[in-house]
């Protein structure tokens, strides 16, 4: 069950030491669980009890603690010798005595690391303030930095076989995008719809079977009364005539993702919708024909607004953000995003969900595309027909 | 879309408050999306961004503060007064340069509880290190307390619409784990089974429809070669003759969960399995029956070892946990567990998810249901049989 070759887990773990080493760090622990999976293979839902992957810089492998539980499924899923599999004992969980970081303070004094600059990922979900409390006061001769981030840095630029993981992926989008407009009919219930929409993800393709995605599907329909909430659940309503109906939905292909945003409408849509589905789908055309290696995020997010620039659309937020390996609560990267500020240069097999979602118009109307980075443009992950629906 | 009478909402405030006036805590800042749908009900997929929901001992409401994006979310979900929904602009969002706690800050400021006694779940999720830090270099003259589970334990004991909405989820239940029984055949690849139970958790009854739930459905294959492990994903495998296929799923109501687990075995099983199926059955059986109000979480589970006593049967993991509202990555309540040294007692219209689950036997069989405390016993929310399925 080893995904992939163990000389790239090892490039993986060589880039992140060098960015430990600019910053100063000599061990790393890593609490992500897309960034442990990123380092080790680790693949579990195991993340609602505390975990971790412990990254010495002197060390040749990153080691994984979690619960006894979960070993077996470390040696199934890692590249990690046994020596660099520890597990704690099932009294540690949700327990007010015991705490998994005591556990993890006497792993890091085992191996003498007592007075080592040490980095946490300090603004991430999956490392409690407890916990660091915890280090910090079991190793109070240690230096605790903050790294949020470092690892997803060296997780920006993909590898052939991850691009290849990533296309599977939008395989998968295109089968559930098509599901969910196909589900999309006068009459049918919302969550009947959304049924269908996971059992396009799940059996996805004859040839690879599909994964349960960082984030639920989304399903927002903009025409019902009163005011249009980003994010909600789904209901048991049955759609009805004139319903404008967005979704977000992503395939997942052994934890890697490939979102994509379409709006279906049933009935005749209005034509100030049909215009502004018009303009949205050209400028985001042109943004895509903008995004090449050396361009910076901010420009590809100002060639968006230079695009539909005279038509009036605004759009507060940001335009899109680097996409990989995705565990809930979501399959974003938290590194790069399209936005005014943001400086990043695109380099070749960066990937990034680049959408445009107007939820709040009276009228609804959304796209997006999982875009790569190439040699010399973009590709697009998913090949989808780029317009308003209309059934 | 608010699911609850506003009095039902005000009683829990209440009841919190209590907790926070006992642990003399002023201002309470709860982080955990299921606290936060508890106290105000607002319920979106947008905890992959900081949001909160603040409760001021001398407040009538709460207040919801989360992105911009998503305060209509709170408009239409929750029972708070405009003034109380407070967002912050986009550019907060996967920044170096502004961080949400320094918005949360203002507002604490702008309360004037700059001295006070303030609360932060500080061994959850979705409150992170940088956060707290934040908010103790913004207010250096407040006292920050650690209240994990101060809100958890207010949810422990459920009123009567959260019990329906319960055994709404056990109807969804009982559906989805028929489905996962239908579909394991010899020759059906793994992700089409699964594929199946998301359709019937989603499509759920036709009187009402179900929810995305916290944890994805288990599947593990016990019979496969080597080693087993717990929480990893399904595969795309054919089920194959003599597979031992153990199931978790829940189905989920407006957040409400009910899981359960139980085991397939494709063919003629070994004896052996058929006894150990058998002896852990009745053992659950007796467990069952001893559960009643008044006696404590450790009694419950020295009632299972005494009943598969001189099976030779030990497992060391915790017998069951609280269950209750939940998002990602759990729909365990974190408060009270079936295990040695836990004295909490039990009281009516607790639930509980009680499982016996063995995968490392060489053969696997799990089995498990969700139960309430009634006035006198318990009920299980489900009505599933309760054996070892051989197909």
């Amino acid at each position: 069950m080893i995904l992939f070759d163990i000389s790239e887990y090892k490039e993986r773990v060589t880039k992140t030491k060098e960015r430990m080493s600019r910053d100063g760090i000599e061990v790393l622990l890593v609490g992500d669980p897309a960034n442990m999976n990123y380092l080790t293979g680790y693949d579990g839902w195991s993340f609602y009890v505390p975990q971790l992957v412990i990254l010495g810089i002197t060390e040749e492998e990153p080691m994984w603690v979690g619960r006894h539980m979960d070993a077996n499924g470390a040696r199934i899923t890692t590249w990690l010798k046994e020596e660099n599999i520890r597990d704690y004992s099932d009294d540690y969980v949700d327990s007010s005595m015991k705490h998994p970081m005591d556990f993890v303070s006497n792993i890091l004094k085992e191996k003498g690391w007592v007075k080592s600059v040490i980095g946490v990922d300090m603004d991430q979900y999956y490392t409690t303030p407890l916990s660091v409390t915890k280090l910090r006061e079991n190793l109070p001769n240690a230096v605790f930095k903050d790294t949020t981030g470092l690892v997803n840095m060296v997780r920006q630029i993909k590898s052939e076989r991850e691009i290849d993981f990533m296309k599977r992926a939008a395989r998968i989008t295109e089968k559930a995008m098509q599901a969910a407009i196909d589900s999309t009919k006068v009459g049918v219930r919302q969550c009947d719809a959304v049924a269908n929409i996971y059992h396009a993800q799940m059996s996805a393709t004859p040839e690879f079977g599909g994964s349960d995605t960082a984030t639920r599907p989304g399903l927002v329909v903009t025409t019902e009364k009163g005011v249009v909430g980003h994010h909600l659940p789904w209901s048991d309503k049955k759609f009805q005539e004139d319903d404008d109906v967005f979704f977000e939905i992503s395939g997942c292909y052994k934890r890697y993702h490939a979102p994509m945003c379409r709006t279906v409408y049933l009935g005749n849509p209005p034509d100030t919708l049909k215009e502004f589905a018009k303009v949205v789908v050209e400028g985001l055309n042109k943004t895509l024909d903008f995004v090449k290696p050396g361009v910076s995020c901010e420009e590809v997010e100002q060639a968006w607004r230079k695009a539909v620039a005279g038509s009036g659309i605004v759009r507060e937020q940001r335009m899109g953000y680097s996409i990989g390996i995705g565990y809930p609560p979501s399959w974003g990267e938290n590194t790069a995003s399209l936005r005014r500020g943001d400086k990043t240069i695109l380099e070749p097999n960066m990937t990034f969900h680049c959408l445009e979602v107007f939820l709040d118009e009276g009228y609804g109307f959304g796209i997006s595309e999982a875009l790569r980075v190439t040699a010399s443009g973009c590709e697009t992950l998913a090949n989808f027909p780029r317009r308003l629906f209309v059934k």
